[in-house]
């Protein structure tokens, strides 16, 4: 039987309509990664052809990197003079930072790569944020990463990308107004809440450990959307202790580990929700009420199905399985 | 150069980032329908296999129909007991209508029907609303059309489908709220004047009618989203004159031959956005007022771009072909 579920902090709406010729094993897919080269002469991304693109950073210094930034070649916002629209529609320009954080090995996905290598990809992250903030024209910071030609990558090669902003996304938005109506009326998290519901109902916990819960989400947008949410409430991801970030990357591997085992390397993004720039959001009436509310979270977004005309005319996806029975599949239970 | 842009009416955002390794034509496909026959006897939606499926409308009657209407057979909902959960999280019964309205020819596409076929699906669309407005459970009725795989059609044979929902869907109920509070500021309707500045500046009219207006919409959420906007205000497509409807077969189909013509049949969804039923409006406080705020339109929909984790993330959709280019394209001008 189908169901209408809400997204307790954005208030967005799903479509939970089991299909009941599926089952979780249904949505096996096919590695895209299977037979690729460890060095491939011929990608832009590979060791040996740095000259290629102009480069950011890279950690180690060397010959050696396995972590490196360079600009997107096809830039989806650049730095250019701010304007905005005054016509009949409003518009602004297209000002921020789009930047590629590549990893070394050409053939090795964020699920089988070392924990050291996300770590490392984690504290690049952070850096990365930490110098953008107080840019007098960025208001966010979206970091997000694209598996498989299905879930947007054009290039094989592992890579994260960061998109800077000069507009608070309007998901953070309704985040962060969701957390902040929460907390007015409960005085509490909502996300620290939701931890304490899933714990104790478990139908939705993939896997809980010392610092994180991870959970197939109550109103999934699609099969298998996972949220991994830090016990400790924080507003900013960049403010994670050592100790968190270290925790984080063990969650993230062995979460894409069992995707990667259980559905053969499925097509999937992922992205982390923190609070806007620091800078910008000072101008913001509610600021100091809105950072103590929200609460940063890292989400996994497999693409094993697709949206049709419902979804775009109405706004509420469609979700053929129960994040109830994606739990399960995901960790192991016996049905 | 980039530029976000904001929907006038949802407010909802989208970034136009021209990416200039791409021309219009290069988004060319390749058509689903090529070499399918007229009549598929393993189609369960082809005459002589009437038997397959529960019937609820023919028309005309007899073996010659040339519109039928089924149940969908993984119907997304179903005629339940309502009920809403009432803990921590909030939810609804799946409740509603899921139904297809088929058109006779295996291997037609609504672009290549003949203007009597398109008139008669849609005069379908308006006989169902009629028949499902008043129904105590049910708030909207959205009617959709899924061509190719990437747009979501699992069957080939072309279709419509039919969704009643219990609530009003967040995409309709925000154009409502946006048209309301436009018209309370300026006492016009919102569409009204998107078609006054559209036609003076003409940069994305596609194509103009004694009835509608035809835009690349001015924040287009992929390349060649397209507005077909009646000129005649009012809030609902089911009250439209019998002329008005011949009219519209006609657009529809010039326009629907113009993307199969110059694109090569591109994977697409359409849809209609009309005001919510009769019967679950007047509960509303501002129903009166919404009701002379909105104005029905149809949208056309291809997916030729795939969203990546930036757009799930974020909620912004990035269109790498701004829609005075695409506009200039359908249209045919030189460049």
């Amino acid at each position: 039987m189908s169901e209408f579920r809400q997204n307790p902090i954005s208030k967005h709406w799903v479509l939970i309509a089991p299909n009941r010729a599926k089952r979780p094993e249904d949505y096996k897919t096919r590695s895209v990664m299977e037979g690729l080269p460890e060095l491939d002469h011929k990608c832009v991304f590979c060791p040996g052809n740095e000259a290629q693109n102009t480069e950011l950073y890279r950690f180690p210094y060397g010959k050696n990197w396995e972590v490196r930034i360079i600009p997107n070649k096809f830039a989806a916002l650049e730095h250019t003079a701010l304007y905005r629209h005054k016509g009949f529609y409003v518009s602004h320009s297209g000002d921020g930072d789009h930047e590629v954080i590549v990893t070394r090995k050409h053939n090795e996905p964020v699920a089988l790569q070392s924990i050291a290598t996300v770590e490392l990809s984690l504290e690049t992250f952070i850096e990365r944020i930490n110098l953008l903030t107080g840019h007098p024209e960025l208001a966010y910071v979206q970091i997000f990463h694209n598996h498989g030609r299905e879930a947007g990558a054009s290039l094989v090669h592992p890579h994260y990308q960061l998109i800077a902003t000069p507009i608070v996304p309007p998901h953070v938005h309704d985040e962060i107004m969701g957390c902040y109506h929460y907390y007015q009326h409960n005085h509490t998290c909502i996300y620290c809440d939701i931890i304490k519901e899933e714990l104790e109902v478990k139908d939705r916990v993939v896997y809980e450990s010392e610092h994180f819960v991870v959970l197939s989400a109550y109103a999934s947008r699609k099969p298998f959307e996972t949220w991994i949410l830090p016990k400790k409430h924080g507003a900013r991801f960049e403010d994670i202790s050592k100790e968190e970030l270290r925790h984080l990357s063990f969650v993230l591997k062995v979460m894409l580990g069992q995707l990667y085992t259980k559905l053969s390397d499925p097509p999937l993004n992922f992205y982390i929700h923190t609070m806007p720039l620091k800078k910008q959001q000072s101008d913001h009436r509610h600021s100091v009420q809105e950072e103590k509310a929200y609460h940063w979270h890292l989400v996994i977004f497999p693409r094993l199905t697709i949206w049709a005309g419902f979804e775009y005319a109405t706004g509420i996806p469609i979700n053929p399985i129960p994040p109830e029975i994606t739990a399960q599949f995901l960790r192991g239970d016996n049905p």
